[in-house]
């Protein structure tokens, strides 16, 4: 989206404890990927082991990616028709949730 | 959910035009199905090619999930608040989309 | 790829055993995509059960998809190096995986 | 697997320019968390911007994956058959690849 564009929503920040929650998710994450850079500094590390470190990776990015969206539907999207915003916001979170 | 509980919107129906383009996707899909049947008749069909034919179903099949989301966010979902019932919309609503 | 370009493996077919299954995985999932089209024949059927319905289509198609790329890997990747068409073997199978 | 079951393949290791690539991501991917972690450091972050990072680093993670199974296919599981633990490889490979 273009910067000068207008946004839907641009003043409806992520709920607090969501945030919160969030942040502790992600810093757990970043200690999990900092755990396989250093499983590959190993030269005998073996494929399956790294692959399944990265599934469990991808599994917890995507239980971080689902507490943002409830709180999103709950405290933004659900109020959209009172806003008058309800096509903007669809159409950008269709543009994420997609094949996802 | 047990047949007697409560249901959020049980009177909000899939939008008409909606309605249509999902049946014709998912007629085109049966028989799509119908082809992966055929080709499964043959005792020389290679894996791959099968594969390659469950992968396009499941893109199909994904856009027609994805078309109806997209009107139930529009229909249901942006009006949940108004309605009063956003805590069950959102509830059954990330049930389906989780992990997705 | 082109009806004339060589394709590796094309003398492998997919195991006996393994098609049967396959088919009677596909004829229940292509009842249950018929069962979806009665339900969207009724003017009042709810989004969220259509989509309930797409993702166990999905899931199902999933389970078959995984039920032939275990023949395919046990019949005929892990014999690629001794027929020596392992570089296709393995282009081939990374474009149907990746991003599945 | 129990720590004194038999392994496949535990002396088949990643291949040395694969491992580089895949750290190269992994470090890129780190950076990409931690940007994520500041931008939540800002009470006005909004939900869908969020969505999108962590959309985007799913991806990359996924190219990394990508990157693993194809030197492990093509290193490890083209060969199975020649050293015998054609079983034991197609089932904990499998396991990582099912439902991804």
């Amino acid at each position: 989206m273009a910067a000068d564009e207008p946004r839907p929503c641009e003043h409806l920040a992520i709920d607090g404890a969501i945030r919160d929650d969030a942040r502790a998710r992600l810093r757990s994450i970043r200690g999990h990927v900092d755990g396989i850079l250093r499983m590959l500094d190993r030269d005998d590390v073996y494929c399956v082991d790294a692959l399944k470190q990265i599934k469990a990776v991808n599994g917890a990015l995507a239980k971080t990616g689902d507490l943002i969206l409830r709180g999103h539907l709950k405290h933004h999207v659900t109020t959209a028709h009172e806003r008058g915003d309800e096509d903007a916001i669809v159409a950008e979170l269709m543009d994420v949730l997609k094949y996802r």
